[in-house]
């Protein structure tokens, strides 16, 4: 990840201090690999995550035309050269780290008869108390996940993936999200929800993590081997009933200070939570009810790996926001890993008060594409 | 503009190249000065323009309150202070040359008992057939145009600026847009909207232009001095017709080349056009009908300041996009600089066939604020 410059982009240098005026648009994340890009990336400022339902004719061999469409687009839009059907390839020349990530929902293993391939963590979630979901933001076939650090770079690249299959495909839902842009603050700083909370405090982030935690080593299902899962959820998020908590009740809700993130068994932001420290009358520093001691792992396999993005849109007549967080969880096992912190935090989680899950999906991320002799999704259709 | 840290920040410093990583985010437009920034700020990353009604009850006097909240808001958000009932002040810390620019609406002026100011320029557009005007875009009392390069940054603003006078007002429209993320291009590339085009090439940059064609003189209206007028309309793009076009039509249509942003008549983006070359068979080098023949000036007097964003939001059911322009345009006199332009176009300009204006609204823009015991609006209200 993160290499810069690539064939036709000219020499580009990135410092310690970043990348010169200008030349952020240049980075590339590579596109082959034995995973999917747009899941271990850093996040980028953008993301557009695209829900799609397949047209009624489209079988295995059809939906095999898709995915190598796709795949050439992929390859080509995210190393900053112009789709072959672009007809705007100015707006293709600065690709910023552009990623695009393909999923499958839990649907399509019946279209293309693969039922028996299907893992059975691809499924709907339970249904949960608290959730308040419209189908507007639910399951589809597929998921399209186009990140990038330039917004005119993802718009393009949503168009030109979408505008090539849209004889075969109808869209379902856009959902666009942002976190702080590049060069905001320093490239390690954990990105905030619009709440003003750190989110991602906890992340795998080690290739040993990865591996263990998000990557499908394909023992059960072969075909999985270096893919993954993620579970989209859409959680609005009541910016005006939050705003009449102060700080001290905020802290309590989260688990977390706001200002450094730290834990409030702790000083510092990767300070791990002690959920058993006691104040010396015996009460529980992190209080139990708060959305840190509900939502952290009890043992080392119900970790997953959190990438949200923030969503802001224009609110409905007489509302002053629609604003909420596109959580997007990724694991090898949702059942084993995902479930049981879903389930801890539906049961119950101080931060529930302020937050509606209203869309859900899973989709299992097929692995990456090797070479350009291969395509997306060619270990499941074939 | 452009200046580089301030208090609270701690130093920064930017070279020639750009600032170092994660310091674009202290970069702060000063709020205070003779005229609102915003307008001939270079164009930020991203830009939301919202469209507020006033309450039944708000008169001047109350009007004045909430321009004095904005004021102190704006000056504080601006230079990556927390607002003084800031909820989530960790926000608030990377301005990220935040913008807050305030507009007033023709029926402000009767509200606020002060028709005898309102220039007559401030008032809705002519019916034009080429539109499709949809309330929901249309005319409101006020406006609010928050820009910034960092999205985080520009959601937590206006959130600020519209919850501490939410009693007083309701919103009609919000309005997002973006261009390139800042360090994507170098700073000094004009930027192009989502057919492909450069957009703003002609615009006036030097400070003579500036005041000649932007900047009210107050002659007329003394209040206005330093101020200027925006007409800001939502023109809709079909990006699916447009597709069909290949590039000598697209550049026929529009008179420029895609990918320098020459006019057909010159060779480099800056070339000035030449409406009456013509081709050894004596046939206009520029088609009479094309975008640029129609839209350009024809005299020193009808040029204006066009900072257009882009917008690309959720598709309605069975579309593939809902993208397009928000077209906004300063000048000091509507009627004198902007209408002989827009009304050229509307008759005829090839490009329609490919647009549509679907959101149309016009408004006053007050002088900036000057020092700490000014606040917006000042020299109309008092």
């Amino acid at each position: 990840m993160g290499a810069v410059g690539a064939a036709g982009l000219g020499a580009t240098v990135a410092t310690a201090t970043g990348p010169a005026d200008g030349e952020n648009g240049t980075e590339i994340e590579p596109f082959h690999g034995v995973h999917q890009s747009g899941i271990a990336t850093r996040a980028q400022a953008h993301a557009t995550f695209v829900g799609l339902d397949l047209a009624a004719d489209v079988d295995r061999q059809r939906f095999a035309g898709i995915l190598r469409v796709w795949t050439e687009d992929a390859a080509r839009l995210t190393s900053g050269t112009p789709s072959l059907t672009d007809s705007e390839p100015e707006l293709a020349h600065r690709p910023a780290r552009l990623t695009v990530t393909v999923g499958f929902g839990p649907a399509l293993f019946d279209r293309i008869d693969r039922v028996d391939r299907r893992p059975p963590w691809i499924a709907p979630l339970p249904s949960y108390a608290i959730d308040r979901l419209d189908d507007a933001w639910g399951q589809t076939d597929v998921l399209l996940q186009v990140c990038s650090d330039d917004p005119i770079t993802l718009s393009h690249a949503v168009r030109e993936l979408v505008k090539n299959v849209r004889t075969q495909v109808s869209i379902r839902w856009v959902q666009n999200g942002f976190l702080r842009a590049r060069g905001t603050e320093p490239e390690s700083a954990t990105p905030r929800n619009l709440f003003g909370q750190k989110d991602g405090t906890e992340n795998p982030r080690t290739t040993e993590d990865l591996d263990r935690l998000v990557w499908d080593d394909g023992h059960r299902y072969p075909w999985l081997a270096g893919g993954t899962s993620i579970v989209l959820r859409r959680i609005a998020m009541n910016l005006d009933t939050w705003d009449e908590l102060d700080r001290p009740a905020r802290e309590s809700t989260t688990g977390r200070t706001l200002d450094t993130g730290a834990p409030l068994t702790g000083t510092a932001e990767f300070d791990r939570p002690d959920l058993d420290a006691t104040d010396r009358y015996g009460i529980p520093v992190m209080p139990p009810g708060s959305h840190v001691a509900r939502a952290h792992f009890r043992h080392e396999g119900e970790r997953f790996l959190r990438r949200a993005y923030n969503y802001d849109v224009a609110p409905p007549p007489g509302q002053v926001s629609d604003a909420g967080l596109l959580f997007a969880a990724y694991q090898r096992d949702i059942h084993e890993q995902y479930l049981p912190v879903q389930n801890r935090l539906a049961e119950f989680d101080a931060l529930n008060q302020w937050t509606t899950p209203i869309g859900s999906a899973v989709y299992a991320i097929p692995p990456g594409v090797v070479d350009s002799g291969d395509h997306l999704g060619r270990s499941l259709l074939e």
